[in-house]
């Protein structure tokens, strides 16, 4: 998984100028931003909409989360199911992960996490993570310890959101792969053909055979009998994966195997990508620590960076500003509020006199350093908290006996 | 693994009428006989020569075994190195393995495990024998459940041959892989292109991405850090593999990606095909019982196959043959002799009578069928007397304590 990245690289790949969108590449048309309504029809999937929010309030009794009311997460498969599921009182699972390539997250890997957490908190359900140390040993030539290494610093950031560990199994696939879990990675496998991979995840016939054979990987922790500790007997039991659109195409080939195999298909609840400081067509890269804020940068790199690169859609002088106002839609602070600021009041309140011009970039800005070094802050506090025997507990292969109660 | 088969498919996939030899199919050109000269130029092996036999036979004290001394294993890659190591002082380990595919097995099946047997006892080493059930399971659409059980039906012949339990681990995939075991999978999977496999093992974009994910999983035995509970601390042993030759695909790539991981190269040892009943050109199939003596043919059956199918080099008369003598190069009990009459002096004044025309067909395949008969009556004896706490024991994972005594 390298879902979150919102790794938006400029062209390539592509060819014919369409956009493309894969685990591994995310390019709009034209260096432009990305189409999402087209996403959703190329992709299959369903726009989560008003009415299933308003049905996820009511079956949860608690305000939606901002990434649900803000359309940050905003495509499901099968949402409506789960939502089936559990209104005749039954459970389901929960089901996301990370591909553990940098020490240091950025906020955007961080909003699968905190949205999990609120799936987790809202439905009191079990959660499995994967950390897919051994897809990031294959792409990033890492070696196999320092994938291992990168993939318990990760589960640090992770449990850092707040999971409960009563409810949550954290597994790193070099760990973890065996048993029941491997059956299902061969019974997936002998369903695929290569041409389909091909055309799912655009492989050549230059690439090594690893990544070939990753796919089942990430597809079957869809599947309760691949965690026969935590759900056997249980091998109905649905799965919600929420996750960053990008990741769609691992799913979209689970779902079409699932049945094959007797197997429920895991439902869907997509993210679009958080943007880069540069702006929408702009690239958060690893090479370029400009183009993000990580959860370890101080209060200082924060302001720093906010104010020197966040892209703004203000106008180029204060008269041109208050004549006619900023342009919300390229306007990164405004975004990152969004996605950030809690306080819809405020965040609307601002939208509209920044929109007008009475509001200043410098001023929108300043509220945004504020929020994200408090939100940054308090993500670091957490993570400083988190023990080696916190990440043991929550990785040890074991039956949660909370997680049906 | 399903080295040893013998599977002698007619033409088909060759194409250019080249003799095609692959894990999956072995089949000569026009039909004929395996030129086995060409096929060790083409893979770029070592003939078997008698210098090596009688150094085997100085370094274990021991007549060398029938099918060392008889050229049916007869080719090798690095065998020398094998005896040097062993030569100082110091161990190596053997790997070989079996595909589960059918529950009864074959002379032919044989021949693998009763040579490992002999270098097992002969230089007293340990040996790692792997059943390859996911393979089974992916290319003859078995069930994971049915490929397990066969893996233990055939354990169980194996265990027959005589294997030693305090020197020997035989595992099945689907209860192995994972830990290091995948970690190496992994690694050797990242040196490895789709192209390479393509031109390795002739996978086509028609095949599904098992196929193509498992030969990693054959390849990694090689290395003993695949076993740690084995081996720990000792990755430089070096590994010996006896198979047949059609399994050399998978230990040329090995043997091409174990430097790049810092690993040891494999030694092979390597076997002709076990010929059909109706010849060297024929067929033998697990869709046609009388082309193969199975292990659990009766006393009857053995008569039966052999009066009927054992293809005749003897003249069409009587007359002719007394005046003509046998062909010898293509009569199948003769061959057969050559794998299982142990006695030189007795094969060789068959093989004088018999092609002088002195001996009929009928007193060699008299003879035969007295050799079959005890051997499988011994197999059938042996394997009855193998209880399923047998099984488990040869199975678990356990270090062997006195495997490096």
């Amino acid at each position: 998984m390298q879902g979150g990245d919102g790794v938006v690289v400029g062209l390539g790949g592509g060819g014919e100028e369409e956009q493309v969108v894969n685990p591994w590449e995310v390019s709009a048309k034209d260096g432009g931003k990305i189409d999402y309504d087209k996403l959703i029809e190329k992709f299959g999937c369903q726009r989560l909409d008003d009415s299933l929010i308003r049905r996820v309030e009511r079956l949860t009794s608690r305000t939606p989360h901002v990434f649900l009311r803000r359309g940050v997460f905003f495509a499901h498969r099968d949402f409506n199911e789960i939502l089936d599921v559990y209104e005749k009182g039954e459970k389901f699972y929960l089901y996301t992960g990370r591909g553990p390539s940098s020490e240091a997250l950025h906020l955007g890997h961080l909003i699968p996490f905190m949205f999990t957490k609120y799936l987790q908190d809202a439905f009191k359900v079990p959660l499995v993570i994967q950390l897919t140390d051994d897809e990031k040993c294959m792409w990033k030539n890492l070696s196999v310890e320092e994938s291992q290494r990168l993939a318990r610093e990760n589960a640090k950031d992770i449990i850092a959101c707040g999971f409960d560990v009563t409810r949550t199994f954290i597994f790193s696939d070099f760990d973890y792969v065996g048993g029941a879990f491997y059956k299902n990675m061969v019974k997936v496998a002998k369903c695929v053909t290569f041409n389909k991979v091909v055309g799912i995840f655009g492989f050549t016939p230059e690439d090594h055979i690893g990544k070939i054979s990753f796919p089942p990987v990430q597809a079957v922790p869809s599947f309760p009998s691949s965690f026969p500790h935590l759900f056997a007997g249980k091998d109905n039991l649905r799965c919600l994966i929420p996750c960053a659109i990008d990741q769609d195409p691992y799913f979209r080939m689970t779902r079409d195997v699932a049945p094959r195999l007797g197997y429920q298909k895991p439902a869907l609840i997509e993210s679009s990508f958080f943007p880069a400081l540069q702006g929408e067509n702009g690239k958060m890269s690893a090479s370029d620590p400009n183009s993000a804020i990580y959860v370890t940068d101080t209060a200082k790199d924060i302001k720093t960076k906010i104010n020197k690169y966040a892209f703004s859609g203000g106008q180029d002088s204060i008269e041109n500003h208050r004549k006619y106002g900023a342009n919300l839609e390229v306007d990164i602070p405004i975004k990152y509020l969004g996605f950030f600021l809690e306080d819809d009041d405020e965040l609307e309140h601002i939208r509209k006199e920044y929109g007008s011009g009475r509001m200043l970039t410098g001023e929108v800005k300043k509220r945004l350093i504020e929020v994200l070094t408090e939100l940054v802050e308090r993500h670091r506090k957490a993570r400083a908290a988190v023990t080696d025997e916190m990440v043991d507990a929550f990785m040890a292969v074991r039956p949660l006996p909370y997680m049906f109660a």
